[in-house]
């Protein structure tokens, strides 16, 4: 089955949605379904498409844009995998929008209280830091980040085949007695639960997400946005310093050529186009949804990434996991 | 009147300590008395001292060991603020313990709910953008971020000279309606104080807080912690990469050298030894915070801020902000 992709979705489409997919079935051989306004759409180098004639726009208020854009590519693409006529669905559009979209045409994992953006977090150590709840839900029940650690310890297995993933609290400090009351909760749950579902270990602070020395952080969508964002800007904030020094003279360019040489290899492992994209956690289907700013590259990516997904028990998992029956008959 | 300095309390406490005394009144003229266990803090320049024989270290429950160690150096330099024996406190010890000591020595401005920490995120473009709180105050009511952001604005005023400060509210999105039910409140109600006491520059995001596009940000303190650490983390992350890249070979070691002659003015301005440490903002005397693993630098720098700050009217401005019958009586 093909992955459906929304080539309406980001800053950059349909030019680079389409580049994208073309790359992706070219080079790496995933199977895609693109849905858009066909006209607009190009050279789609041969790939399936299902037209459509709306799109909704990065700004739109996700829910009433998603009821009122009934026949919009991310809609549609959701309704393909309802339909099981794709393994999974891809956007680098608006990250709300594609939520409501899922949520309401594929539906929620029976169990499961809020679906969650898992975003995984590149280190120089090992496999990336899945970060959830990135933002879905800005406030969150003790339960619900009790089972976003479960949900992220199954992602962070079957994504990076990680057999007994680390999951870490976001907190303020690392005493369980740190953060706020819902958080403090939160711990107690996570000790019970993490025995048996994965290991529990306890808080982490802000300057940890980037060391690599957990799978998974468990946090509410309000504090995973602002830290997520507030690594993006510091990033980019050196990035453009130190490009900023490098063109100073030709003394300077010459040195930096030196180093970027170094350099490279470390930016690629940390550029976001190569992660993949975050993950929609908790709906009955599998949904990558991508940076806005996505190059050709990341939904290439981004593509690979949902495909292979789709390819693993990772949806049979989540179900299982939050089903109280099966938890019941399986502990 | 000089500046109350806990000489026990910092990662490298006292050695550090003393010696940013020595150097902020030896190089700067500010007058400063030091708290510590006199035996152990070598030559003091002079300066002078009021013995203790107790320290709160920096793993201590904050509450408890204040209660119990009332002849420590933490809660006797807030004893000499108390008692109008100094003009401010300066403490790089046990954070929480430091806020303790003031509020049950110094007390509550009346009319403050609760004190939060500021802390200046330095940027390469204008002043540093004032955070607050950024850990004192897990949990807060709208009304409590409307007030953090009077004080942060007299501070702002205050320390930077800014006339009349932007200051925004941190959220998930620009729109007034993202983030949770607090911060959406919170954004009703500075809409509302914002025309009279700042300019209310509406919601922004993790990645703005080193674009320095606002004079001050207001959050809650976990959120404000988290973010600020996530900086740091980020920050001294991509330090470490350059570093490792730069020492690879002779020919690295040679191009690091060229930019380092351009990146150094970078690194001093965003260094947070130039800072100054945080502020304390609501309890009724100055009392600056600096970083744990504070320098001798960082501590005279501190001390210079805090003497600065105990000649401003910023304290008079904060409780008259504060006080609803002078609020009343002003507007």
């Amino acid at each position: 089955m093909p992955v459906a992709l929304d080539a309406m979705g980001g800053d950059n489409a349909p030019e680079e949605i389409v580049r994208g997919a073309v790359t992706a079935y070219r080079d790496h051989g995933v199977p895609v379904v693109l849905t858009g306004v066909e006209e607009r759409l190009g050279d789609v180098g041969g790939l399936a498409v299902v037209g459509c004639t709306e799109e909704i726009g990065m700004a739109e208020e996700p829910a009433s844009a998603v009821r009122r854009k009934k026949d919009s590519s991310l809609v549609r693409a959701a309704e393909l995998v309802r339909d099981s006529k794709a393994c999974a669905m891809v956007s680098a559009g608006n990250t709300g929008a594609a939520m409501v979209s899922a949520l309401l045409r594929i539906g929620r994992i029976k169990g499961i209280y809020r679906p969650a953006i898992a975003t995984p977090i590149p280190n120089l150590v090992r496999n990336p830091t899945v970060m959830l709840d990135s933002g879905a839900n800005a406030e969150c029940s003790p339960a619900m980040l009790a089972q976003f650690a479960v949900m992220g310890a199954l992602f962070s297995r079957a994504r990076y085949g990680v057999e007994r993933p680390r999951v870490a609290l976001l907190s303020i400090g690392e005493e369980s007695g740190k953060g706020t009351s819902v958080v403090q909760e939160a711990h107690r749950m996570l000790e019970a639960v993490g025995a048996r579902e994965f290991e529990f270990a306890g808080n982490v602070e802000g300057r940890d997400l980037m060391k690599g020395t957990v799978d998974v952080v468990v946090t509410d969508g309000f504090t995973g946005n602002v830290a997520l964002k507030s690594l993006e800007g510091s990033l980019k904030f050196f990035i453009e310093t130190l490009t900023g020094v490098v063109i100073t003279n030709d003394e300077t360019k010459s040195a930096g050529g030196v180093l970027f040489e170094y350099l490279a290899p470390v930016m690629e492992a940390l550029d976001p186009d190569n992660v993949g994209g975050a993950m929609l956690l908790g709906v009955d289907g599998i949904c990558v949804i991508s940076h806005g700013s996505s190059s050709a590259k990341a939904i290439a990516s981004a593509l690979r990434v949902a495909r292979d997904l789709a390819a693993t028990s990772l949806l049979d998992e989540l179900r299982a996991s939050a089903d109280p029956e099966v938890g019941a008959a399986k502990h």
